[in-house]
């Protein structure tokens, strides 16, 4: 069934519009009398009838609750240095489906790719809604967050508040590092934070990877093959939902 | 160092042509004396010395043997129900980073994608450069094989020579299936052949589900979340390589 995030959800009625309506009404074709499932971050997951269906809005009743258990026990972040070209909607999609619940699009030493503000603001509009459409498709319960870009000194300042800090690093996956992950991700609890971070096409400096020891990350490989930027981050979360949700 | 994939390495020296004298020539624009990484199928993989390079030929003598473990410890052989668009080119190449050592396009009854005789010869092609290149710059020592398309049955006439066979089924996802891949992947053993089938957008059939099961495949679910077709693989493949590689 048709999935959809939506503001709020109220008792006797609520609206939808914007895309979402145009989205019911032309793409779908819906009519009054059909359902689809509604999810608001604050009321969660209802299965709704449409009432009034029209292009510019449309307004549902919330007729029964539904449990959805299909977020990651722990709350992943992933602060990416900033890959080039579209590899970062690519990122923002699949770690999506993968059940990651931040991003920080990251300004790093070796990038070749920079921001500015307006490019900046109009990058994050877009991969909001491609979160948004990608937690749709994967029965997520919330939308990941995208962040607005920050600089890596920014990113330290901020990693004092996460549990944990992963960072991937392919000097030491070809040093064949292979016991970090896995013993980070045995030892992590329900509710957890964990940041993981990647280095743009260029990889992370020396010295950024040195600052981010000095705050408590582990320095991972990810196996002994050399993931691309745009991998790296999603084995770290197959491998966190295989950790978590399989082999628990 | 620059890596390339080579029919043959002789000991006292050997040809490069094609698109990688080209690339060493003009777009790294080495000269006699430079060294770039050479691996064969056969030889293994040496580090190199250039001879003589002009544009469509590069001689080279190989300097010292260098060992590679780069390979999972399986042979895992991914069967893609046919995707839209270009889905099938990003499969080849993040599976081939991943670790897979074989794909096999394959045609199944609720797949919108169709592929003809001349079609599918030049798709083939293509996909063979990609997982190529997928596999130098992924520091891999094999060069997975690209299959020509597949019917459903004719897979299924292939299935008797693999030690396993995983399916992924969003249906059981759905159900909240989360044991059966965890299960296959403690009991694997080095050098086990595993075949991962993988629907298209529409996914497998009812029927399709049931003559994998008759052949003894493992029906699994991926986590609670639902994948894209493009994802599925990916997943099974960060999971078998931290299972195999950084859990062991």
């Amino acid at each position: 069934m048709q999935r959809y995030f939506v503001e709020q959800i109220k008792q006797e009625q609520f609206l939808i519009t914007g895309d979402d309506a145009k989205h019911i009404s032309r793409v779908m074709r819906m009519e009054s009398g059909d359902s689809i499932i509604c999810l608001s971050e604050r009321e969660g997951a209802y299965l709704c009838q449409l009432l009034e269906v029209s292009s510019d809005e449309v307004s549902a009743k919330p007729m029964e609750a539904i449990d959805l258990k299909t977020e990651l026990p722990v709350h992943v972040t992933i602060a990416q240095g900033l890959p080039k070209g579209d590899k970062l909607d690519y990122i923002v999609q699949k770690g999506t489906e993968l059940g990651a619940s931040r991003f920080i699009p990251m300004q790093t030493s070796r990038a070749i790719v920079k921001w500015d503000e307006k490019k900046s603001r109009k990058k994050i509009e877009r991969l909001q809604k491609i979160a948004k459409e990608a937690a749709e498709q994967s029965y997520r319960a919330k939308v990941p967050v995208v962040e607005n870009s920050v600089s890596f000194k920014g990113l330290i300042e901020q990693s004092k508040q996460f549990d944990q800090i992963l960072v991937a690093y392919e000097e030491v996956a070809k040093q064949h590092e292979t016991s970090q992950l896995a013993n980070v991700l045995q030892t992590l609890e329900n509710e957890h934070s964990i940041l993981v971070v990647i280095g743009p096409e260029g990889g992370l400096s020396e010295d950024e990877v040195c600052q981010l020891e000095q705050v408590g990350a582990k320095i991972c490989g990810l196996g002994p093959r050399i993931l691309r930027t745009e991998t790296a981050s999603l084995y770290v979360l197959a491998a966190l939902s295989y950790q978590l949700e399989l082999l628990r």
